[in-house]
């Protein structure tokens, strides 16, 4: 196997996020279950934007955030989605490449706006997400840097993409190519609905190709349809190399290599906004392992990352996070 | 004088802003005055804005800003200004309407996409800015809503709007306006280097028909052009009904009605973005003025709203500032 350029590419929806502050009675008005992400089209988000508070606009996206992080961290990554020729695909672009990414996708012709999310931050610092998919999940076979796959030591994907039948294809294609060279597949299950609509292909995939599986307690329980999660954690063990299962407040266990590393979670005086909390702790972890460091040390990069995002407003880092880990004396 | 139906319209730019962090060495790189906000052409924003680091979307605009800090006190506020039918056109009239602004301009149609502008934070918290002026100097004289004008306590306007002659047209109509209505006239200077663009008509306006002028520092010692902050001052006590002046960390001086009055900086932990400062200074001392506190006390309002905006990211406020004074004794 060739030396990797890249230490991880991400494949993911290119998503620019409205946060906004809102109150419990708000989502109940509009029936949303907290801490869920809800796909909607684009009358009903309209309609929400109009029920919500004044907004913030930062990049987004599940893997992009991952991505983003891994940059921050100093990692080598790329990443590979669609967004369209307008502002929000401008803002994305440049924000992902401001950190050092490299995202070559040139911005899309047609009809679809670039996607965004809607995201309402309730006082308790969670977040609940209506996800317009505009043209993200436009990422057909052709638009796959293949040569970009076979030069990750990694490659990350994000369940959410598995809501649209091109990108399912192109999902499937990238996870041949970087076999074929000998990469690393890692996936994230993103969203316990997700997995619902969606089981039985996760199931098959993970069972024959996926080396690193990351799932929160949630979407771990969906994933095996069942209410305890050391029943979920077992059988996740025999069907992946690697389960990174995450519990929130509880911190996150890592299942392989016939061991079980727990990670505390790292204490953090104020939550504001819990939003990329998962994708940051990815990347934390996808730093380390790719450099080659232990699972206890990657676990605990990962747990620092998801600290530094949930304690301000959006999922990005507002500190370059390899100085973050430097200065907690986790890396040199 | 009939009673007005509300306390407050502003007429300014229209803006949202995109706010990244930055260095000191990229101030110098590009030539920037620290502190200070330049206009530029489309092509120096794009190339500025490559320059920059990750950034968040919020809706700004000095006036806008104002007008939001207002109804955030809970005073009967609307605005005046123009933005494009595009995505930062309709995330700005989101925005300020979801705080209870009465806005009530269509998204203008044409070539000139949503006025922007890049800030700049610097890690003293320290923000400067370069705008590209698009569709918000299309304020024409037939966009005025000059019935809205007859029915506000007081007209706000920010000095800005003087860089366009379009705009600088409007803005004296508007004046003569409210004049003829009985209300009262508030005036910005906004920025020192606007100032030095238009000193002699800023000057005329103010002897004529300005009732409250709101200037910090550099703006006052700009206006007339002496290096000393006490002879400036008393030139505007002369000039004008009501002098509000602020100095930053050393708080702010209200001079009228033959007295001075004094106002402390309210105490902060940490500032992290004075982005909006005198924006929100100004929203306090109005929405007080308005409903008739005494200049003490509109100054404390005043001083208080510029301190929470300091606090966050952003130039409108996180919290609703009614609840805020409330918390603090200040109003019931």
């Amino acid at each position: 196997m060739a030396d990797a350029r890249y230490d991880v590419v991400g494949i993911g929806n290119a998503i620019v996020d409205i946060i906004g502050r809102c109150d419990e009675a708000l989502l109940a008005k509009i029936g949303a279950q907290k801490g869920s992400m809800r796909l909607v089209d684009a009358d009903e988000i309209t309609r929400l934007y109009a029920e919500m508070g004044a907004g913030v606009e930062i990049s987004g996206g599940s893997a992009a955030n991952t991505i983003a992080g891994i940059a921050s961290f100093g990692g080598r990554a790329s990443f590979i989605g669609t967004v369209a020729n307008d502002e929000f695909g401008k803002i994305f672009a440049h924000d992902i490449r401001s950190i050092g990414v490299t995202f070559t996708a040139p911005l899309a012709s047609g009809t679809a706006p670039t996607s965004r999310s809607l995201i309402l931050v309730t006082p308790d610092g969670e977040r609940t997400m209506h996800t317009f998919l505009g043209i993200s999940t436009s990422l057909g076979e052709k638009q796959l840097d293949l040569e970009l796959i076979r030069n990750s030591a990694i490659l990350y994907l994000e369940g959410y993409l598995f809501d649209e039948p091109d990108a399912k294809r192109s999902f499937h294609l990238a996870v041949q190519t970087a076999k074929s060279a000998g990469r690393k597949v890692a996936l994230s299950l993103s969203d316990g609905f997700c997995v619902d609509r969606h089981r039985a292909e996760f199931l098959d995939l993970i069972r024959s190709g996926i080396d690193i599986l990351f799932a929160n307690e949630s979407e771990i329980k969906s994933l095996y349809q069942t209410e305890s999660f050391e029943l979920a954690a077992e059988s996740a063990r025999n069907d992946t190399k690697l389960a990174v299962l995450t519990r929130s407040g509880k911190g996150s266990i890592i299942l392989g290599d016939g061991r079980t590393v727990s990670i505390a979670p790292e204490p953090i005086s104020e939550v504001v906004d819990t939003t990329g909390a998962g994708d940051l702790y990815a990347a934390g972890f996808l730093f380390g392992y790719a450099r080659g460091m232990s699972l206890e040390i990657s676990g605990r990069l990962a747990s620092l990352a998801a600290s530094e995002i949930i304690s301000h407003i959006g999922a990005r880092p507002a500190v370059p996070l390899q100085q973050f880990a430097r200065d907690r004396g986790v890396i040199s």
